[in-house]
């Protein structure tokens, strides 16, 4: 049955447009912070691949036809941390990077197997209560330090830990 | 005939996806620097359009599959100034900011009747001379002060106005 | 009588350090933001100056020695607004802008007639309600559009104008 | 004797104003790029301190009275590679990061015993031959991942390991 909802593609149509043009993407880190803006905490989500593999990553998520980015950051971070999350959306459109998601390994630091997709990275504090959702297994908070340790760098995939250490980076965090 | 060059859609899945998903662009505004790095000038495009329209713009474009941002942004530069205006594509990944082009009018400050286009923005410094090709009638250097100006900003259309102060204002130009 | 707190400078070094050297300041341009972070208005200050001229301003201050500039940031804020501004202040330690007051007019759209100042330029969300303290006659919230408009940025002095358009400009919005 | 060159402070007179406010720096590390833009290399200075110590080091160095920011980091890259380096200074006044150097540990991840300083850091282009001047004993150029590694970052003090990671995330380099 085709999915006739306005912004999504039929299955068919996403596979066709995954073969022949780079599909726009946003990733969110999410953050806790102190009451002078300092990050204290990196928020990870525990995920379950298809092949049963688990791993840390960040809310990441597709960009819908006539969706603003910063929608879609609301909506991809409401599906995977729920409805009492509170993100705090960064009054600024200009992202902290952009990953480019290449379906061939080894051409950027980031890698998709369905797909070359470009995504907006933001950091984004959430000031409320996160439950996972979904396909989320889990949603640990971390401190900078041990987000960037070898130990939950080992437990990403695809160049997430390369973006943890980015938003670290881009926070003024020691790590 | 149809295009069947890895990277380029066949018209009709061009169209099929610009109905349904938001298209990956790369806008880059051409600037002089001068030996400390200081903007000096912005070119811009004297364009005519399907309509007969003339107007001023920046360097825009699509990303094709597996191509890299900073590839596509050569590969535009090239195509619109020619082989000799030797751009500097900068270091940082980061864009200045994220235009969002809906197709409706008024959501975003940006608007592309054709398509939801999204484009990651990118000052660059061209050290070489550029001459412009394929659909642009002229290239023309404007100081910062002129590029903001009423006469050159009433030029623009789709929100390239806002783009070029937009640039000017993250390069520290008075305007 | 010379005032010894930490930090301080007892006027006369003050006045000397001025003479010889960049001092640091924090400029901040408090912003109203909706749930998705989009801004729907700037705050500025209305301040009388010691020649009895009146401008509009942003927040802006020193950075202390041995005073973090996210503590300034804070200082500044509630100096200016009061207690009950709330002032987000932004996670990443990366300015929008660099502004540099020169003492001398022309060198750089910044300007401040009793020193050369560098000054850290972010934009802060304020939630709560700002009640303007010290020196400032009102605060007053305008719609992007009015913040950028002639007539409010005739009423700026020393670049202040100039800043406003650069935080609205790395904010996303239209002007 | 004093040095009465305009800008600079007579050492008593800078030993004071250390005491007792933030001194403006700026920090730039040194980085090779290919045709795209893309990094392929960080250099560091291989500096003695006045104890006898050796470290890598970026390039860094106070702001004078009356010096644009973009002058400072010319000056700066030129007594510390020579004047064949050819250094190109970013076109934006954005800084990648600030960092706070505190003479109390601690605080920041960044120190420096002698004072209160905060940098404004850039990374910066390279594209001539760097020849070490002053008090540089080497001047080496390192791989994105060498830059980070635990080796080399072993090697710096005060934090710049830090901000060498910081740039390579900035910059999109894989680490």
């Amino acid at each position: 049955m085709t999915d006739t909802s306005p912004g999504w593609l039929a299955p068919d149509t996403l596979e066709q447009a995954r073969a022949q043009m780079p599909i726009l993407y946003v990733d969110a880190v999410p953050v806790r912070v102190d009451d002078r803006g300092e990050v204290t905490a990196v928020g990870l989500l525990l995920r379950i691949g298809p092949d049963g593999t688990v791993s840390r990553a960040v809310v990441s998520g597709r960009v819908l036809h006539h969706e603003r980015v910063r929608d879609a950051l609301l909506r991809h971070l409401e599906k995977d941390l729920g409805p009492m999350a509170f993100p705090k959306i960064p009054a600024s459109p200009q992202p902290f990077t952009i990953a480019e998601y290449f379906p061939t390994q080894g051409i950027t630091p980031y890698h998709d197997p369905r797909q070359h997709a470009v995504s907006l990275a933001y950091a984004v504090p959430v000031t409320g209560e996160a439950a996972p959702r979904q396909d989320a297994l889990d949603f640990v908070w971390f401190t900078p330090q041990e987000a960037a340790s070898d130990a939950v760098q080992r437990e990403t995939t695809g160049g997430h830990g390369l973006l943890i250490k980015q938003a670290l980076a881009h926070l003024g965090c020691s790590f």
